[in-house]
């Protein structure tokens, strides 16, 4: 690959030119990475429908999760060689700022979400180009080209043996729901866990009740659907709030003696963050929010909640340091502790990307893996 | 003093028979302790006025935290002999129930506040009578004996060379307040802290701050009062939320380049929890509610405000389980990490009694410390 490095490339990718509208293959040109820069052979990828939270608005998009093969690096990367295997994540991790030198937080003040994906910090342009013409990636506007450049803070690397066509759905949601429950609502060996919203990120969530050694896991979804499927992730038991006349907080007090001792909302939903939270115990209940609320949500308890010693919380990435934190979740999957062939549902080569958005908008199945280059 | 065992004692004590009238000083009857009960000799009392809250509504009643001595002890009560000194505690443990038995809570399930006050769960009765009718302790209705009866489970056994006019105000409030701190909050050393409400309870989580050693101590209060006695308590900054015309967690955000490390809120006030939560910092920010809020209270944050990894929590009597941590309060007081002298700002032998309850009620200083038996 080392003959390459410095030159621009040209490789097919996957453009959307317009929200909504199917990806059209176009060639494109990737130029040579810059300082802090590294620019990256793409082997496996997959998407998520994410709902990203712009500080103003809730806008949906889609995000990517992809292993890569790091072609070559601009100058002053010194961690990363030609050859590595990466992971890259929607977040980044600068190791500089506060955030990064705090040992609890993770929204790293310079590469906090997504600010590459439409440029690059080092000179706000764009790495792509189609026939000379720069093309960014906004919102709504996304490309999946075979090779691409990304920050050096935004890649983790991780052990080669690892099979990228497995790890390759650790880059989103899946970490994050894993990471709200094993980094943030830390269940204790029998403990019971109450998992709200059974998508991707909630069996995720569910999955890290399991390698806790969670008791009881408590499946909470409006659609009865989710059920069978989740049974394959540990979840012992199922909570449909329709069926029941009472607030779903006060069912689960009912089933568990006063709350549950955990409880990981992965809908996004307010009612379903303000159950969460009351359905957990007093004296030592802990609820974690994950699910991305609407611009205008409020969320609303009785203080009386809190002084009895509730904790309330929210996760973002699942308190993974991308950099620091996924080479270790990829050896938990290595030991065979994490299991991740269940995310795995549908898979379809590059030419048929948009069978894979088909899949997501129907939603079937969880995750469709991408092959590319072949 | 075992002279007395298994013998009614008669003994001077001072009665509020009508909620806000002055106390009245009577000879009551102290009946022997029954199982699992220890009747104690009072040296030292005062008291400070808790918003009490029943479930139902917030009632206005008087704790009192007093040091004592055990006079004799009930059937199958083996951890104390008469001689021993306690701290008696408005909240109990019982070392039995999943409260107890977990590492996080305090809420003991059989002791929870004040469920012996009015009447011993023994015999459902009360252990005072006057010329042989009883008298019961309900809200509003308080005695203050020179000798009582209690549950084993609610008084913590003390290093006996503490000297008991200094930690007898650790039995309520003052503890509270540290214990959010020092328990709860946690704050790392060279952190930044926010107190909101400097009265006594505010003040002692300040102490608890200066202990862990933070490096700003920022009092938050509506009454200019207090911020001098304050800074005896090591708070450096003061804010009074009437200075200015945005919100004071934007102010202390400004102060704080992003927000205080973590917030204690000693105030009971709906508005300062809020502000509580919303001033510490994204990514690691932790605030503490201890004040009691009112019934109809709402606690009201955007769900965004919690993703962005802050963590919200509550407190009961500072999270410590008063027979178990006590002790080891006390020690710190011995070894001079703690500084108790400077909350007794007032005296009075036990017949000027009514006299500690003019100081309270017109807030002066912050501890009376009530001189028994003489
Ligand atoms: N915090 C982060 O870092 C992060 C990262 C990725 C995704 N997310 C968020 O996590 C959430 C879940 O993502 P996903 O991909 O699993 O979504 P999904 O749509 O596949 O699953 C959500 C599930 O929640 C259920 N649901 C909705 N409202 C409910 C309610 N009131 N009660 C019970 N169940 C309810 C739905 O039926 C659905 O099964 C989304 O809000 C997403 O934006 C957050
Ligand atoms: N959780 C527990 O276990 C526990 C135990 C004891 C006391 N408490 C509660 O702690 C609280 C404090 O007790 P205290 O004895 O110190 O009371 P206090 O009345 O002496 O002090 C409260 C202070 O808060 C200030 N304040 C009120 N509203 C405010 C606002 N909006 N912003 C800023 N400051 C404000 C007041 O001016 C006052 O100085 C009370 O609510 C009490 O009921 C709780
Ligand atoms: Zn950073
Ligand atoms: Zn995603
Ligand atoms: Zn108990
Ligand atoms: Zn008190």
């Amino acid at each position: 690959m080392a003959g390459t490095a410095g030159q621009v490339i040209r490789c097919k990718a996957a453009v959307s030119w317009e929200a909504g509208k199917p990806l059209v293959m176009e060639e494109v040109e990737v130029a040579p990475p810059q300082a802090m820069e590294v620019r990256i052979k793409i082997l496996f990828t997959s998407l998520c429908h994410t709902d990203v939270y712009f500080w103003e608005a809730k806008v949906s998009t889609f995000a990517f999760f992809l292993t890569w093969i790091v072609e070559s690096v601009g100058e002053g990367v010194t961690e990363l060689q030609p050859g590595d295997h990466v992971l890259p994540v929607f977040t980044g991790e600068c190791k500089e700022c506060p955030h990064c030198k705090s040992e609890e937080s993770n929204m790293c003040d310079l590469l906090r979400i997504n600010t590459d994906r439409g440029v690059m910090l080092n000179d706000n342009k764009s790495r792509f180009s189609i026939n000379g013409k720069p093309i960014y990636h906004f919102v709504g506007t996304s490309t999946f080209s075979e090779y691409t450049v990304v920050h050096v803070g935004c890649v983790a690397k991780i052990n080669p043996a690892a099979p990228l066509d497995k790890v390759c759905v650790l880059s989103c949601g899946i970490s994050t729901g894993l990471g709200a429950t094993l980094n943030v609502a830390k269940p204790k060996k029998g403990q019971s866990v109450a998992i709200f919203g059974l998508g991707a990120v909630g069996l995720a969530a569910a999955e890290g009740a399991r390698m806790s050694g969670a008791s009881r896991i408590i499946g909470i979804d409006l659609n009865p659907n989710r059920f069978d499927e989740a049974k394959k992730f540990g979840v012992t038991e199922f909570v449909n709030p329709k069926d029941h006349s009472k607030p779903v907080q006060e069912v689960i007090a009912e089933m568990t003696n006063g709350g549950v001792d955990r409880s990981v909302e992965c809908t996004g939903n307010i009612n379903a963050m303000i159950s969460a939270f009351e359905c957990v115990h007093d004296g030592w209940g802990v609820a974690v929010l994950v699910g991305v609320p609407n611009k205008d949500d409020a969320f609303k308890t009785h203080p009386m909640n809190l002084l009895n010693e509730r904790t309330l919380k929210g996760t973002f990435f699942g308190n993974f340091k991308p950099r620091t934190d996924l080479p270790s979740v990829v050896e938990k999957y290595m030991n065979k502790e994490l299991e991740l062939e269940k995310f795995i549902t549908h898979e379809v080569p590059f030419s048929e990307i948009n069978k894979a958005f088909d899949y997501m908008l129907q939603g079937a199945g969880l995750r469709c893996l991408i092959r590319m280059g072949e």
